[in-house]
């Protein structure tokens, strides 16, 4: 069976949550449940890309992994669009006997399977401002199927996807947290204004830290301060 | 016995390695036994600011970062100057009663058995560059106090550092690894240039990706790019 695949690129280093700076070989698959408004990756998502998106096997995928890292092992991250709408154990399989690690981030849509394989599981449940709503059932299931690590990763633009982070948080006290300012401009062909950037991390800090809510991780989108808005880095 | 402190600021969030994102307090000591080069903290190192340098009681501290964090447990976050010049075990007593963790960062020049009673040691051995010399009979004697995690983070300035960063961590391997660029201009009075300051990122990114080095974490000082170089962030 084939897997849709939006992008293969690497290696790089992750720009955000539990893995930040950590050097990583990105396989973005093609194709989402859900549509949030602040989309950073619509190529991966809207249907009017998918012509864009390689049938794939897992074995072709995995050569592409190991040209790419030179066959060196290092973390693989199962990005997308939604990776869990498609099964990526035959490719985590190929990538474990030769050392390799895996991460994988969802919205916590859908819960399956693979995901015990996965050394991290980063569950990045979407805010009001989104427009999407979560399905908490499945968002358990997802959690049940216990990985090496789970981790809560919310991205906020405003003041009511902060309360709502904080009330989600407070329902899964165990979970390792991470908040991220939300990147509202972006579009690939235009440059990002650092200073705007780096002004909406601060201010989430400030909102976190006033509020002395001291559990999470407060961290930004690396990869957007130090390449802007450029695909395949 | 009494503490010679440089400043007591926060809760903003760590800026770099292991613990960047994460609500802090600092508690910043004054004096050290290296002149770094580059050292961007010589208002806590430099014997032209010891009459800045305020005698405080472990109590006094202690009383300064519950008032701060508003009695809401933290991490705090012991750093310098070097650290390990003074005895902070009365400190982190009081401190773990109430439920607050301790982080200390040290370059690992002067072991103390204090250091077993820390959350994470930070262990930052200085590159060439820095116009130091590490003694690693020293080093040593600090990773042999097991704190509950120890991690070692090393700043960048050149190809030479980097070659040396490599050794130092062939040499341990069982410690996760952090590595940083430089930041030349840490003039408080200066604004930074955040293009050059990510660009030196992107350098350090490039140099250990190109040599198919996966080991590492590459992280920027956060704290740089969010607020430049004032202090007290």
């Amino acid at each position: 069976m084939s897997l849709r695949i939006s992008e293969i690129f690497g290696p790089t280093v992750q720009g955000e949550g539990a893995l930040i700076g950590e050097p990583t070989v990105f396989v973005r698959s093609g194709g989402c449940d859900f549509r949030c408004s602040w989309c950073d990756s619509p190529h991966a998502v809207d249907s009017d890309y998918r012509h864009d998106w390689t049938p794939m096997k897992a074995e072709t995928v995995w050569a592409e992994v190991q040209r790419l890292s030179g066959g060196q092992p290092l973390t693989v991250s199962l990005s997308g669009g939604n990776p869990a709408i498609q099964d990526f154990a035959p490719l985590i399989a190929l990538g474990k006997e030769h050392g390799y690690g895996f991460a994988c981030e969802t919205q916590g849509s859908i819960a399956k399977p693979w995901f015990s394989d996965l050394d991290m599981l980063i569950l990045s449940p979407k805010p009001p401002s989104s427009g999407e709503l979560m399905d908490w059932g499945q968002f358990d299931a997802c959690l049940a199927a216990r990985p090496t690590r789970t981790v809560l990763k919310i991205v906020i633009f405003d003041g009511a996807d902060f309360d709502w982070a904080r009330e989600v948080a407070d329902h899964y006290p165990d979970l390792p947290l991470y908040l991220q300012p939300g990147n509202p401009n972006s579009d690939p062909k235009e440059p990002i204004d650092l200073d705007e950037t780096t002004g909406r991390l601060e201010w989430l800090i400030d909102t976190t830290l006033n509020a002395r809510w001291f559990r999470p991780r407060i961290l930004p989108q690396l990869h957007v301060l130090v390449w802007g808005n450029k695909r395949g880095v």
